[in-house]
């Protein structure tokens, strides 16, 4: 008998989960995907990319289209949106472009609903101009209003990852742009020190930066426009206000189910991608296992949804199968990193203020090398602060700041923590080494060098 | 008591060790180099960069000179010759400059005695104009002989890692360079499919291959210079020869004394550098241990030197000190990385052949990914070539190639090398991500899932 799974969300983790479930059922299995944009499998990474220019178009940035997906046998609906689950009786309701209603039944349910902008809870939010950036139909009504409305101040609300990178963006198209963030710098997955020397950039490039200071409202005009941005101390103008406040789980669909939700208020599953019997979740919409704490965490990242999209779509295959789901999501460490202009951002693990409020006997150390041996033409200043536990040398986190070739130096790092590596593994490890790529320490086994020595002092 | 350290050799190993007990001793210690060369602490890595121009002098290619660490107060005697030891009575015999003879007293010795290029056996060898690039003086000899001789065809005998890096040296010098080799493909250390790809490029730009073939003597001229070079079927013709088929030890003083030699000619240690009671070794002179074979391997490349003589550095002081050594070098799992022209070279962990002799059940898989998200500007190819373990899932090693980006990606395969990782560890581990820096799953997971699924089936 043919089983049937129906797969709520069409992004990274629900397509992989659907790919996934094809290539192990075939056509044992059917595949539904209920999707309520207009898109499939794209990388909304991408975006501030997009609309830099770097990349062409919109349809650049999808890895499969719905087309695609369709002709390998997954059923996707575009256009159609999950309204409610019925977990006992096994069904979705949905409801279509053309506002029809139907009750979808399922075998096995796959929950990838991602997340959402964090909207600010001020007056005004609600004006027109004011957008969030998370879906590609997000960014191509963002693309359209630059377009059609020439605006010529804009204003980021937030110096996180997608603050940073917009800013970047607007710097690029010429628009004047300003980051406002309530912290008191950019990226406070970075300890402060390194923190600045990213503010410092973006001030270099043009960014208007506005830290510590807290968003009040929105001054809108007779159209219902967004005209300026209100803060504690005064307001700026603004044509169009970009809303990087952090997101939020689209956990509402599960919770309204009487799904478990954690305390970071995403999906809670277990490590085989599990909620509840025939309910599975995946991505951006849950909250995950973080190996350095051992506590959920709530890491709305591409790579996680990937790899969680992967392990569920494997389990889901096996219990459609009438096996056991043996495939387990290990958690993550905390990795991200990004770049403005051409500085490279990165960090992997907990930052300083995180081990210490984990429980660890923290101690931090920063290093300045260069990304390729000195005396070669290209070298590049790299910065590295690494942090450990003093009671057991292991390595706690990890952050890089530099030239080309900087941050992916961050998987040396996320490697070794994902193996509770000591700071004398880092320091001592093999790592490659030829003057025009790197220096005959690398400058992560400088600076777990670094943090030994400070440890003993 | 001031106690007396000797190290005979002034580079890497050396001076590291010389450098740390003068650290950790302070003026407890008297620290006497013997060098027979006129430098130390140099980056002999650097030497084809700088006789291709990218660095301006040799002294560009000095980390430290002599004077500066004799103002650390190191007593370091260039142009001094080790030649004989006497480890009942520690006392090391050496000849001066001026061919004055002296034994130096130690309490503790350190041998730090490098490796030399393998002069090839055949007719003509001695001949004037064919050169080994080991030493600073060496680089100096050879830059002198292409200034004053002006060469215009070079023959490189061997295409491992230093007949590839003067290859590309010394077309971007103007000449007309071959390089032979007996083994059918440059760089060994790569499955025979990679090393097609560096030939490839190599023959691209501008080297002319000779593989499979047998160097059987050198035609001389009447003044005693090389004018060819002999192979089993032709010859060509050469101003200029550079001898790089590998290197051997130089263990002589030390298996004279009658201290312990490897299988592989080098010293043989334990993991505190020690060879015998009072006496240390370091860096090239050394066979050291190989993490996943378990067994030992001479593997002369900086990095190892560095931490080596670190470790004999922290030890030596202990033991000057009256404590027992507590500092243990960790092994080497086998990385190495170079690069010709844009393409990046590296590897690490054992090839396919290599992981085959050692007796695991190998499986190797090859991909083709892209140094970043492939719809980003500046995308370029990148091969992950990775070798696992059937029976344990384990991870035996990786060969990364590809443009700019690709070979530090190395150090995540190294890292999960030194903790014996599984290929299901790399394939779901928080490595970074974000498009103008790397792709969704790094090309590194790509081919470890690749291995997963080729293992399978």
């Amino acid at each position: 008998m043919v089983k049937r799974c129906v797969i709520i969300g069409g992004d990274a983790a629900g397509m992989t989960a659907a790919s996934t479930l094809r290539r192990r059922r075939g056509d044992a299995a059917e595949v539904v995907v209920i999707e309520r944009g207009g898109w499939t499998s794209y990388s909304a990474c991408g975006i501030p990319y997009w609309i830099a220019g770097d990349v062409a178009s919109a349809e650049d940035l999808v890895a499969r289209s719905p087309a695609e997906h369709r002709e390998r046998g997954i059923d996707v609906r575009l256009g159609w949106e999950a309204t409610s689950l019925d977990v006992a009786a096994r069904t979705v309701t949905a409801i279509g472009p053309d506002g029809s209603r139907v009750d979808e039944p399922y075998d096995e349910l796959l929950i990838a609903t991602g997340a959402r902008p964090r909207t600010p809870d001020v007056p005004g939010a609600d004006a027109e101009g004011i957008v969030g950036i998370k879906t590609l139909d997000d960014g191509e009504a963002f693309a359209a209003e630059l377009d059609r409305r020439r605006p010529e101040r804009v204003v980021i609300i937030g110096g996180g990852y997608i603050g940073v990178e917009m800013a970047e963006t607007c710097v690029r198209r010429g628009l004047h742009t300003s980051v406002i963030d309530r912290n008191d710098g950019p990226l406070k997955i970075l300890d402060p020190e390194l923190g600045a020397q990213v503010a410092e950039k973006m001030a270099k490039d043009g960014v208007h930066l506005r830290f510590s200071t807290e968003l009040t409202g929105f001054d809108v005009d007779d159209a219902g426009r967004v005209s300026g941005v209100r803060l504690a101390e005064d307001r700026l103008d603004a044509d169009l206000v970009i809303v990087a406040a952090g997101v939020v789980p689209n956990a509402g669909l599960a919770t309204a189910a009487g799904l478990p939700q954690g305390d970071s208020g995403g999906i809670r599953v277990d490590a085989t991608q599990r909620v509840a019997d025939g309910v599975w979740a995946a991505g951006d919409c849950i909250e995950t296992h973080h190996r350095i704490t051992g506590s959920p965490a709530f890491l709305p990242l591409g790579t996680h949804a990937n790899k969680q999209g992967l392990i569920a779509g494997e389990n889901i295959a096996a219990v459609l199968g009438g096996d056991q789901p043996d495939h387990r999501f290990p958690g993550v460490v905390g990795t991200a990193i990004t770049q403005f202009g051409d500085l490279q951002i990165g960090a992997t693990g907990l930052n300083t203020a995180q081990a210490a409020a984990a429980g660890f006997d923290v101690v931090s150390a920063t290093i300045e090398s260069t990304t390729i041996t000195g005396y070669m033409p290209g070298a590049e200043p790299i910065t590295v602060r690494m942090t450990g536990d003093r009671r057991t040398g292991r390595v706690l986190g990890g952050q890089i700041l530099g030239g080309a070739g900087s941050t992916k130096r961050v998987d040396t790092i996320a490697t070794a923590l994902w193996h509770e590596a000591t700071l004398e593994d880092v320091m001592m490890s093999d790592l490659s080494y030829v003057p025009p790529i790197s220096g005959v320490w690398d400058p992560v086994q400088i600076a777990a060098r670094a943090v030994i020595s400070q440890g003993r002092a």
